[in-house]
């Protein structure tokens, strides 16, 4: 699956030539061997459809890229053993950064999904301000990329993820109401401060990358139809349909939080009434869960530690907690019943703090999905927690920066071959 | 644009032989002169990036197939004008049937998307039942298909389109509200009454297809990001996004007439309470804007006087019904505004009933969007109103039919040309 749409799958207006099906052919062979593993380029050959001989002179071209390289022998099948082909590019990275609300982050991730350094740093951004935020970033990202130039490797590619609304062409961000930024210039600013990279530099909204996330590296990877809903001071949604990311006629698609749930309810940030943030915001939990001197309550206390200590009196039976998880667990299955009524995803994941106290939203969840889904049995949605925590929208970026290589092979210069020299034909 | 997911495009997973790419190409060829009009070859090739040698060997086998014809000499162009290539397909024609509450329908639409023959029965469906509902349908597209083949012509394939949620792959009608019916196997019942005809016939539900309708025949065609909301009993929703059709993960999206927008609402016919169809379908209008007793709601008279008695009296400003109108296009707003959030269209659709009275509905409802969508400028989302009418749903489903054509011209058989034998090579 390519999630952000490959070369061929995006141009079905134009005609196919020699050097056009030869650059779809080498994706198909790279994105088929991570999506199905190491296996023998008979197999290749007869999974993809391509003739055996193709498949060998397109793993070889391919391995001369440092993409891939030779693997174990075959087990299993039929016939004389064949010598596995692997994914490799462990030296090609992806880079992911982040700006939200309390946290500045940044991931390289390279070819095979593997984790090859990762930074964050709590800031409170809204009060430093976009420069020295970015400051901040443009570092934790040069020592990422450092970490990948210390094994020999080399970023593709660099994917920004933040909390608003952004207009990707020009690589601002629009607003976003959480930091209280607008028009901000992000990836000129962000370049400027890495001393112009020689790879792409894009912005993207986070939720968005973090349901690309989900489905490339989550446990629910290869699902083609999952909402991923970011539960942090706001709710953003990323929502993947048909195996691709929804992103809208003007690239503004997946602005749940604002969704009009409660007509009579209270005042939003953004300065309406009744928006869906209102009651599953981080901030909606709290008001009701604890006493405002409650350390629960303290933003400048470690989140993972205030969430920790709410799931504790959880478990203890508290009543007051129980009963705001419980309302915040209905209103989430109110929105959420819209999305699914709309979109019938699969999987409903819950991210950010949502699946940190996911074990308590879960059932009033359901409940009212169950009820107010018209599709029989939810439509057949599963509500999952994302195990990805806090680093799903880094992840999804990096995987972003990558995906240019899975759509295009021939992004990545030919270098020496540092494996065995491939054969280009035979019964292997 | 392949609206229902073309060959290659939806086969990233797959490499592209020799037999698939000449597949498509032509498709390449045959969807670029749907598109864009009348060319010469030469002109095909430079904008589908094929050589002109190639080109005019598929434009060859086009023909051969009844596909397209020779047209005008190109004018304006530099050098020799160019002998135009033209799509033609007068005979091959998709067919599209309808249930819905209140008629049942058929329309029969040639390649080149002009309609060959269109029928329409009033017809209470939820009071006759299935049976006798399905055998009206069959007797309507009996009369459409013998059209077709009065003018040497032949179905391609037949699309039906009813309001509910329906299982593809088992061409069953799961539940129809507003019809009452459930778990009928709508295309096996069809298939029986037409004496199981030799071209495929599937089920869809109406809003997708009108949805087609409005991105591939409407005023609109060609748009990638499109919502339409057809107005009949209940509220339908097709989205468009990406330039696909979603249809979720079991196929059971668009259900927005039961998105919750007021919790503390009217009782809905499916048994939820506050579902947006109680505020906005065409009862709801019915039930504010005149006494029960009026003839506007009188079920048995003809739907489009009532309409167009509705609008007499709206132009001479009468207040209740003014009020009226001007209630549903709110209600129609708040809703409609949770959609653009999630969605982010270019072009909002009213259909059905919508469309009829969407002169007075348009205001309020561009209010609502205009205050309650967090991007700019409701993202960029324009109101408009369908001039499909009450055939946007048949006309959507004989396109379904005819986009199998469309991703593999291979399926109509190549036949005897009638035409001037085509050049395979030379300069244009």
């Amino acid at each position: 699956m390519s999630i952000t749409g490959g070369r061929l799958p995006d141009s079905s207006s134009s005609g196919a030539d020699h050097v056009a099906v030869r650059r779809h052919n080498l994706a198909v062979v790279l994105r088929h061997l991570r999506d199905s593993g190491p296996r023998s380029r008979a197999r290749v050959a007869a999974e993809t459809g391509l003739n055996k001989a193709t498949v060998s002179s397109l793993v070889g071209e391919l391995a001369e890229r440092g993409l891939v390289r030779e693997g174990e022998a075959e087990r299993g099948s039929v016939g004389r053993p064949g010598q596995t082909v692997v994914l490799d590019g462990h030296g090609i990275c992806g880079i992911g950064a982040e700006v939200n609300v309390d946290y500045v982050a940044a991931m390289a991730v390279d070819l095979r999904g593997e984790v090859v350094a990762e930074r964050r740093l709590p800031l409170g951004t809204s009060r430093v301000g976009p420069g020295p935020s970015l400051d901040h970033a443009a570092r934790l990202v040069a020592e990422v990329t450092d970490a990948v130039a210390g094994r020999g490797g080399q970023p593709v590619g660099l994917t920004l993820a933040v909390p608003g609304l952004v207009e990707t062409a020009t690589g601002t961000l629009s607003t976003a109401p959480n930091l209280g930024w607008q028009d901000v210039a992000v990836v000129r600013e962000l370049s400027t401060r890495l001393g112009r990279p020689p790879y792409p530099v894009t912005v993207d909204n986070e939720a968005n990358l973090a349901a690309i996330a989900e489905v490339t590296a989550g446990e629910w990877a290869g699902t083609t139809d999952l909402i991923l809903l970011t539960g942090a001071a706001g709710v953003g949604g990323g929502v993947v349909s048909g195996g691709r990311l929804l992103r809208g006629g003007h690239g503004f698609s997946g602005e749940v939080g604002h969704m009009p749930v409660d007509p009579a309810g209270r005042r939003c940030g953004c300065g309406r009434t009744g928006c869906w943030e209102t009651v599953v915001g981080f901030a909606a939990l709290l008001a009701d869960v604890a006493d405002p001197d409650d350390p629960v309550r303290d933003p400048n206390l470690d989140l993972d530690g205030r969430l920790a200590e709410i799931n504790r009196r959880a478990r203890l039976g508290d009543g007051r907690t129980l009963a705001a998880l419980r309302h915040v667990g209905q209103w989430l299955g109110i929105g959420a019943s819209i999305l699914v009524n709309v979109l019938n995803p699969a999987v409903l994941v819950l991210g950010g703090y949502l699946a940190a106290v996911g074990e308590w939203l879960r059932g009033p969840l359901e409940a009212e999905l169950s009820a107010r889904v018209i599709a029989p049995d939810a439509g057949g949605c599963r509500v999952e927690l994302s195990t990805l925590g806090f680093t799903a929208a880094v992840r999804g970026g990096a995987q972003v920066a990558l995906e240019s290589v899975f759509n295009d092979p021939t992004l990545v210069r030919r270098v020496d071959p540092v494996v065995t020299p491939l054969p280009t034909g035979g019964p292997s």
